[in-house]
């Protein structure tokens, strides 16, 4: 039969559906969800380009891990159709427990609950649904499979969903620095005693593909005024979420204000009423309320959703050693002067921190090079033009925000 | 001075804002608002890369005029710079009046109220707050000033608008059909007695549009699924107008609910509370409302919400002639068996209507041919490959949903 | 064994050969020549890049043929390895009997022999040296295998010859009207009754496809320059081969004077030794002759020589009927004037002939379209878009060129 | 007026040629030379899409340096007509000078004279012809006016010159490493005190192209299997001459047994004939007279040539230290007794040398960055991602050659 279900990617063009399952999975509420959530959050401030989607992501990213296998099994790694099956809904439902805005709610909604912890519970709740048909991809997904390259092509320095997400977040960025070239990257994989390996041959490719991502650090995604962006909207919802907890109204839909009014931990998250609610979220309830919020009788809260709405961003700046408390404190008597608000809400302006761009480890699951003669190298024993080391001692940058 | 500020853009890289009034017109909260508006509405329910905004359209148009005018000048066209000025403000703005989900909502908020009509009262309104700064824009947005072909350029057959659009629609949506050359175009056009032509060595680019123009018609915007998704969004809506002006409450957020909550008529749009909160409206109060909708205990809007947010749309047929009134009744019956409702209510799933895929007209406002013996003649007349008459007679198809 | 060849292609990116006597055919002195041939022949003195070879585009077609395989095989059609290798080498020797400058050059060394049967010849003569293993590569090749998909897959409507060619041709001249999704429709390819028919959803990109081809004649393949400067290089060879015919010395290499001094009938090539000339004639000597004949005493062949060179081409106007005989006759007399030459070589310089646009006909060997309830429809009653009729009855068109 | 002429170019679309000084000096024979003049060579044989010309590069350059003169002047650098004519045409003829095959042939079929030295020498030429109008642009590619950036932008560590290479170089290979974001680095260049300095929002993107720079070296420019070709052909020139001075006939045409048959010195290039035959050689002449070569009767040269034809090139090894005189021999040896050549003629099959990838150097005409407090930095002080030590200490690697 013939009943193949076809994507418009416009990335990779048609992306075809090849097993029933798969689709099935697509199909269900949990993950349509993820069309409603933006890949780069508010990175469309700085690139108005990047407005694509988790759902867009994690399809591509499904469409890579097919294209692996059939890479892989024309070298004659075995793979069978449980494993493929397997390893395709393991990568496809990885990020199913990202809330609004990707990264930068994870900490704003919710207090220190992983997107990772929250994908695994949902897994079991959809793998319960379907008669344990995930029971293969979980074990992947946490590797727990003996071979464990099918990991890897989930979830290591050369995984399915880097390669994607680097290629996807530099098109839509319009970052051409960024561009990987995924199909090489992949024709040179290779497995050798179940571990994912990179032929001698695709060195330049991975060192390519290592330039690629530290521009993408410092060119997207820790770019100053979308980390300003973001803390903005993370101090947005604590600001809102204190107001509640004053005991005084404020506007959201049902399924954010659940989570505002009240503090969930992670074991809370098991609650299926709390997983349920979880699964209402997506971008819009918060961009909505933040709309709403700008006429809120709160002078931080009012302000901040102002500036937020129409991209009058907090000033940032960065620089090399951390900010001294004289000049934190200045900023901080300032901004309560200029807008009058008390001196503790003075953080909500003036946020300081740190930006760490550490993109590559030669400790722990380092990248294995198969070279001609058969023996395996370390990439950084290899490599001829990249200067691994560069990654490895991570760059640190600070930064101060505060009111233009 | 070399403060230009620079927006990187997929499609053609760095856009560079020449003139300050134009960046301060960008920074207006109208126009930010933009940045929450997709262009394609529900398209993206077929297409998932289709998540760009009408901010990335207007910001890309204005760019395309850039180049006109730059071509144009070269070819001994004299522009000042108060008319290029004017030119760019008036592509810029020409938009600002859509609402919501861009085409869906403007008969499903308001009442036959054209986005065009909400434009210019907000082109008026930004006029009065910049001190007459867009009177020109104005003239050329409304054909008011002399010189003909400034305002072409902004509307016409072979306008900036269109070569965005067409080419951005192509980009994101993966429909590789629809990409044309516009470089070409830009540079094939020209200037005769103050009216826009094209130069006759750009007969094949121009063709090729005109190609282009029809697959996407019928692959994009005359797609079956999206019409679908569309009308439930309109039904949606529809109801809900409904049960409020019953009395019953409904979640919505201040913005959307004074819409909801009332009729208002073009003349209304004038009052500054309405403008005020018009400007208020984006895709998200609508996406977040309906989420909410889904639990609401009207049958009818709950099924059609659950339907739209879980991408479980209506099933839609479509014929060559209208649908006789045995079949529609057959259908709206069914529906009603189906999920319980009264029969007054069948329409909200039973939709029919027509589809029509009217492109090119050969009357009033034609595409001229600059010959190169200096004669002008009509693109009818000098077309080689591509056969107007099909473009006008117009194909009109027929259409009816119902639930699978 | 994990020995594979890969080739870079600037169009497809990396193209893996799979089998070894693909590999092996490639590596034969008689492939290698492709090298030195350009696939548009004197096309790049109007598209400067038009300097790619038959030896990219037959592997590059071979390429597309190893996606269609795999591709039908996905939908379930049966296609044995041995056949898989047929149709490999079918597609990869079809090109294998063109002579210098391609197309161009097939009525100008030779007289009315088709590089269609000098392929046919050389590949007997490498079926012999490889001990028959191009038995069924031939059988296809020459339409006498039982299984006819495989033969249209190298030959018909829309074969992966037609696929490379328009796709690569638009590439390499950079006239983006011709381009084609080649990707599309080959996934949407398929076998019924042996018979090679595309499914319903590919119309669109049939329809693409037949539009790209119409435009390709007229912007490249009948462009009028490139027109001109084809029938100069005719006109070149055959001067000099009457001039060597009346006794007196011309420079060549001596495969080329082989050629040039004698004629040859089609039943002259079975000859080892002619067929052994050929196979060492190449785009070079042509050059490089015609290069030294600039210097020539015959003051027809030293014209057309220095034009040729210099790409001071022959003026050539284009017109929907034929020209008179006192227009020729008018241009006759100039040209005679003009350079000094008697009246019976003013043909030289003043050529008529007409251009015919033939892309689609509805009859033979048409396109069938497999409908989703199972029926097989012809193209042209399923056409939406694309007017078949336009490309049914060919655009002619008469030229004549003179000296500027 | 509006008569501009218009190249279409594969990379950036239409050319358009806005000077007819630019335009005359495009038609002259010298320049249509460089049509039939492969850009990489022999590269080809190792990526069969680099078959682009050096009237296509320069065509490129030429067209960069028209978007950075426009750029330029957009940022208030006076750029008078004259200059902007003068560097055009600099950029323009500044590869005049290149030999059959480019660089490969440059010690050859000459010893020892550079194609820039030649480039100048015709330069001088030309304008006698135009009664000086390249005067200017002379004294620019000499660096001998004042303004020296107009220099830079023709050569210098971030010329146009490279730009066009490395895009183009990459394009045809189809090594995707290499592409560099041209328009964003020309965005990016300004003047100080008359030098060519790169804004400070510009590093990533110079930093981007160092690195495709080191990729293009390793990957194309040392390719391995091409300097074994390189080093082939330059033998078998070196064989012929030899066989000719010893009075022994060979094919060629009379072009190139010009050269063949005498050495001649930097001063001789001065000589009219000698430059006149000169500027009849292109790829054409070496190729045909290789393929008649094959069939010599001095085994040496008929072995090379028969080697280069049909690619059977010699084989060659890397190593990061010199091979010892004990390897070497043991080749000469072998090679002898395997083709029955004596042992002074070994050196002909056994090639050894070095390879060294020196791309940037901190010392001399280094890059300037325009920092937005207005001071200049290095490169080297500014740069975050790129390591230019890596460059400044250049790789070097020997090779080998040997039969297989």
């Amino acid at each position: 039969m013939n009943k193949k279900k076809i994507i418009n990617d416009p990335i990779y063009g048609f992306i075809t559906i090849e097993h029933e399952i798969v689709f099935d999975c697509i199909q269900l509420p949990e993950f349509q969800r993820l069309r409603r959530i933006k890949q780069l959050g508010l990175t469309s401030l700085v690139y108005p380009g990047a407005q694509h989607t988790r759902f867009q992501h994690v399809i591509g990213a499904m469409h890579l891990m097919q294209t692996a296998v059939t890479s892989l099994r024309s070298k004659e790694v075995t793979i069978s159709e449980d494993e493929e099956i397997g390893v395709l809904l393991a990568i496809l439902l990885h990020d199913i427990g990202h809330g609004p805005f990707s990264h930068s709610l994870e900490h704003g909604i919710l207090t220190d609950v992983s997107h990772e912890y929250i994908s695994s519970i949902l897994m079991e709740r959809i793998n319960a649904k379907m008669d344990g048909k995930l029971n293969l991809a979980i074990q992947i997904f946490e590797n727990k499979y003996p071979r464990k390259f099918l990991h890897q092509l989930v979830s290591s320095q050369l995984d399915m969903d880097r390669l994607d997400y680097l290629r996807r977040d530099s098109f839509y960025t319009g970052v051409s620095e960024g561009t990987v070239g995924i199909e090489r990257i992949i024709q040179m994989l290779n497995v050798k005693d179940d571990c994912l390996i990179v032929e001698q041959k695709g060195i330049f490719s991975v060192e390519k593909f290592l330039m690629a991502r530290r521009f993408m650090y410092w060119q997207v995604y820790l770019h100053k005024t979308s980390i300003a962006a973001d803390r903005m909207m993370l101090n947005i919802l604590k600001r809102a979420k204190e107001i509640i907890s004053e005991g005084k109204t404020l506007f959201a839909s049902p399924y954010l204000y659940f989570f505002l009014s009240r503090n969930f931990t992670q074991a809370d998250l098991q609650k299926p009423d709390v997983l349920e609610n979880f699964c209402n979220l997506d971008d819009s309830e918060v961009i909505s309320a933040i709309k709403v919020w700008q006429n809120s009788e709160d002078v931080t809260l009012s302000t901040l959703c102002k500036m937020l709405i129409n991209r009058n961003l907090l000033k940032i700046e960065i620089a090399e050693s951390p900010f001294d408390s004289a000049t934190i404190e200045k900023r901080r008597t300032a901004v309560c002067d200029q807008i009058g608000i008390p001196k503790e809400q003075a953080d909500y302006f003036v946020i300081t921190g740190k930006l760490s761009n550490n993109t590559y480890s030669t400790q722990g699951d380092t990248l294995k090079i198969g070279m001609k003669d058969g023996s395996l190298k370390e990439l950084s024993e290899t490599s001829e033009i990249y200067n691994l080391s560069d990654d490895n001692k991570p760059t640190i940058k600070y930064f101060i925000t505060s009111i233009k």
